[in-house]
């Protein structure tokens, strides 16, 4: 692999889009392929067994692509398999939990979490602030699985919205979290209504920035610039789902033209 | 295959567990192999082509376990992919939706039909329902993604559901359909809350208890019966889900004890 090479993502379908977002904002001269396992998603309510074994064949397909490291979008598959993935490979491994947790301030201490079932259950970032804050660190922690499909029906902001945030949030919103870290990659989309529902008081943490800005400082600090890079980017997908084209718009802020289709149950 | 060989019975996951509780119901001295694809649920957002190569995998896996006929209880599959099944293989194998057409009365116009993404956008229902009624068949149809999800959570009679279902049918119930269709194996589970929003004039149907009326003709019309069944049931999944168990109750009405899990790419 060379610094001219892409940088991989994969995710478990069209979330990691918000992610790729935010990588070309601080990388514009760098190239991406990006791989969603569209034929498989959701990862969220899975176990982890599953979500590893087929974490694997994600990264054996964007090394088949030869890219010069991998990011690891979903934040179901960096919470249960990252460690996994980063002892089997010798390629640049990033997940989102260990930059979100750097990025918290020493001085907070109530913490929200919210993520899928997958996520949450893994404990990753509950551990991972447990470490960094110690026992001062006081967390709320709440699965939200129906945020996933909301936000793909372009309803993140919405009456139904706003329901569903009250049923799966009214008790953490009674502790009063001063940060809440918005655990999955779907989550960027509620931006409006979950700071509308919490108020200005509490900071929206958004993993997709930070793995980000993460991968931006790497690069830089290991001299792993592309030089011919122009933000070409390389689209796979293990199914084009029904609703692509419209979810893709949502997510990535701009239009996906070029799809490829892979099985990757051969990786 | 034998006439005191199990029945085979396919779903994307664990919704085709309320087909598999009707088949109880009417067959209780047949025994029966499950299969749910619970690492790659659901189909009902994916594309045709994917559908269809699951499920042929899914049905592969069945036959090594030597089932007398197959149950496709999964409507996305049914409606996207059982002419190919039927094509493929030699094994009766049943879908959904042509029982639920059948059952339907001559004299009813106005038809509501829900399903997941897969199932409306394929308009088997549409076409089937148009054949029988011809011209003078109403149809109305939606696809209420968000319900799958519910139902898996608990939720498909509470506030959040009535917001849901307000959302997605307001169009529908002011078109006054007199039947509507219940289109995923998942919505029965919205029964009270669909008949309280509808009202007592529409009538639901159910495709999961149709189905297995016609499993039941069949086998007798057939002499098909299991002389030495007992309602034996062995439960396969491709992933054992995080909450499988809390769910699988709600719709199967019973616990489920023993469960193995497979490697579904393999077939």
């Amino acid at each position: 692999m060379g610094t001219n090479d892409p940088i991989g993502i994969f995710d478990s379908g069209v979330g990691g889009l918000t992610v790729l977002h935010q990588l070309l904002q601080l990388l514009p001269e760098e190239n991406f392929v990006y791989f969603g396992d569209t034929a498989r998603v959701p990862y969220g309510s899975k176990s982890r067994q599953t979500i590893t074994h087929f974490s694997f064949q994600d990264v054996n397909f964007l090394l088949s692509q030869e890219v010069k490291m991998v990011v690891v979008a979903c934040n179901s598959a960096s919470s249960n398999s990252l460690s996994e993935l980063k002892a089997k490979y010798e390629v640049p491994i990033f997940g989102v939990i260990e930059p979100t947790i750097a990025s918290l301030s020493e001085e907070i201490s109530k913490i929200g979490i919210i993520g899928t079932s997958a996520t949450i259950e893994s404990g990753s970032y509950q551990k991972m602030i447990k470490q960094k804050l110690g026992n001062k660190a006081l967390l709320y922690e709440k699965a939200c699985p129906l945020f996933v499909q909301l936000a793909e029906e372009g309803l993140s902001d919405s009456h139904i919205a706003d329901t569903v945030i009250e049923h799966y949030l009214s008790k953490m919103k009674a502790n009063s979290p001063q940060t809440l870290i918005l655990g999955c990659t779907h989550y960027p989309l509620f931006i409006n209504s979950l700071q509308r529902y919490f108020g200005d008081s509490v900071s929206l943490v958004n993993p997709a920035l930070e793995v980000a800005r993460e991968v931006h400082k790497y690069i830089h600090e290991n001299g792993l610039e592309n030089k011919n890079g122009r933000g070409d980017i390389r689209f796979y997908l293990s199914d084009v789902p029904r609703n692509f084209g419209s979810v893709s718009v949502n997510f990535l802020q701009r239009e996906i033209e070029d799809i490829t289709k892979i099985d990757i149950e051969r990786y």
